[in-house]
């Protein structure tokens, strides 16, 4: 037995160093693709390509008897690093002739992120940190493009305090909220003006399939350029009104950020040791675990301004609380009925997105359950 | 250009194929592999095995030139297909001897997927499901294990209803809450009693990494088989004692569970449009609301059994609220210093538990994202 199990672990062994080998070769290739698209201005993510090619080794999988789902997660955790090579070997840079770009709060982590995608595209990159206010009248003077990137709380502070920039200078921003910077640098500048938000984090390997929301200021005409840069860094630009972001994100980020601190406060106040909750955790309940710790590994002054950013989001985390409350009293009366009746009033809201994020989540609970040991 | 990106894109379409010709015969081997382990009982997963495999081939790549993570993160997923087709190939059987296996409630899903893992172990299954019982006294008249596996509301109902059952026979349920069936159990039965609790659903692909709480009840030699063929499935086992369980169930399920189903309550109320909720989302929320939606495709009876189950958990939901309400007061009087404390001394309670989480969450985000389209 330990003879015959030896033998085929060998041949496993042995597959999987000519695994390595395709691996290695395959990114060799996608090295030079990387290199063919970055002198041609072509986007790092093509979704008709990978969608032609995922179907493709979709059907070679289901001819050669093996699981179509296997090859197609293989390819897409491969793609992630084609992007990411292909991130590093530099971009088309789309407006050759723009002056200057001047990242005010460049030293942060998403300045240094969206310094490193403008270097790399050809851009010549200035970062305005807080010790550079003496010589900002000069870093601004040629600016082609200036983007505010400093923290929430002092956001409009900022871009009041900036000088005179040329008539011709894009003025834009990356807060997480988009009224009052948008209301802000309109004040302040009279040429072309756009708000952005980048909706991830400064730790991604690279932008491909992320999204970059935006809200038209003035001469939309005069960004037309950067929108299009950001493309072919691989992302996606969403167009919306600056008052519907914000109210999108009360929900998507002061609410739910929100919980997951009362969370953490609760769970600390209970105090189970943690250790035994993980080992009696289910997939889903350790995913929902690491969602909320996350939080707690981060800077809380960051999330802070997040949540206080605006009254309308303790107005939205009030509304919450009293919902939670008022479904809380349901429970207590012992009303089974009434909290199934609550619960398809829901399931209908959902429709078709409660199976689809059934199925999604089901994927990433496997995944979660791959990346784990005993 | 045209030429040369599709001159390199065949050569990544010749290798994509020979990997999934690489992958088919990894599997032929893999499913051998699984004879052998199936006909000498060895477990479906072997951790020293696969950390001693990912260490040489991560070695590999960087011999190669390759990032480690790209082959391991390829390796695991594989991993996955493995347990499935040994799962397939059926298990050792641990208790040749044994009476009749009789899973009451067999027909549920749940019911389903152990009754398949008994019988491809070479144990005879008998499933009682609620119109059977007139028939029950034959069917368990020579039982060598009974599971109780019914809804929460009903399983110390069941339990009481059952006739005596063989002074041999293992009595165990699969309930998850443990401390109320355990003692119907032990009150119904004077043989060996044993409480379990699968931390998973039953649409897991294996057992392989799932986790099954356990708690004694009496006579522990004698279902110590039973222990054992449950991680030759490839799942760990934990003891804990019933209380312990319960205590963790009202965190991990009912208060998650709850949370979960009021901010369903609180959308469906504010009701955004959920397409445009989904396409401003960042990955980490988007990740959050299929956590949420995926509860609404689902059966509210399971919910409310599982949330209802005892008075403890709508304590500890109560006590929820009452932080949260309490964070919330802070929150309105905009002391930004006092919200920053909290968090701090929330972020010393996880400990190095939060770094560690934030690793792990970024992992998962960046597979949600590969798995997502743009």
């Amino acid at each position: 037995m330990v003879a015959e199990l030896s033998r085929l672990r060998r041949e496993i062994d042995e597959l999987d160093t000519q695994l390595v080998e395709l691996l290695a070769r395959r990114m060799e290739i996608v090295s030079a693709v990387g290199k063919v698209k970055s002198q041609h201005g072509l986007p790092i993510y093509a979704p008709d390509r990978e969608a032609d090619m995922f179907a493709r080794r979709r059907q070679d999988a289901v001819d050669r008897g093996i699981p179509p789902d296997l090859i197609e997660d293989i390819l897409r955790r491969t793609m992630r690093e084609s992007y990411q090579s292909e991130h590093d070997t530099g971009f088309k840079c789309v407006f050759p002739g723009l002056g200057p770009i001047v990242l005010v709060g460049g030293h942060g982590r998403l300045g240094r992120l969206f310094a490193r995608l403008f270097e790399s595209s050809g851009y010549a990159v200035r970062k305005l940190g807080e010790d550079d206010w003496a010589d900002a009248g000069s870093m601004l003077s040629d600016a082609g493009l200036v983007v505010v990137t400093v923290p929430i709380a002092v956001t409009v502070e900022v871009i009041r305090r900036l000088p005179a920039l040329p008539g011709r200078c894009v003025l834009a921003d990356f807060t997480s909220i988009k009224s009052a910077p948008l209301e802000a640098m309109m004040a302040a500048h009279s040429g072309p003006v756009v708000g952005l938000h980048p909706m991830f984090g400064p730790d991604v390997p690279s932008l491909a399939k992320q999204v970059v929301a935006y809200c038209d200021g003035r001469q939309p005409e005069a960004y037309q350029w950067l929108l299009e840069q950001v493309q072919i860094w691989g992302a996606t630009v969403h167009r919306i009104s600056a008052v519907e972001h914000d109210q999108g994100m009360a929900l998507i980020q002061a609410l739910r950020h929100f919980t997951s601190f009362a969370y953490g406060v609760h769970l600390a106040e209970e105090d189970p040791g943690l250790a035994d909750l993980l080992r009696l955790s289910s997939p889903i309940y350790r995913l929902e675990l690491a969602m909320v710790g996350r939080l707690f590994a981060q800077d809380p002054h960051l999330y802070a301004d997040i949540i206080m950013a605006s009254p309308r989001n303790v107005d939205m985390i009030r509304r919450f609380h009293q919902r939670f409350g008022a479904a809380l009293g349901v429970l207590e009366t012992g009303d089974k009925g009434a909290f199934v009746a609550a619960f398809r009033q829901v399931s209908d809201w959902f429709g078709s997105y409660a199976p689809r994020f059934l199925r999604e989540s089901r994927t990433l609970l496997q995944q979660a359950n791959d990346a784990k040991d005993a």
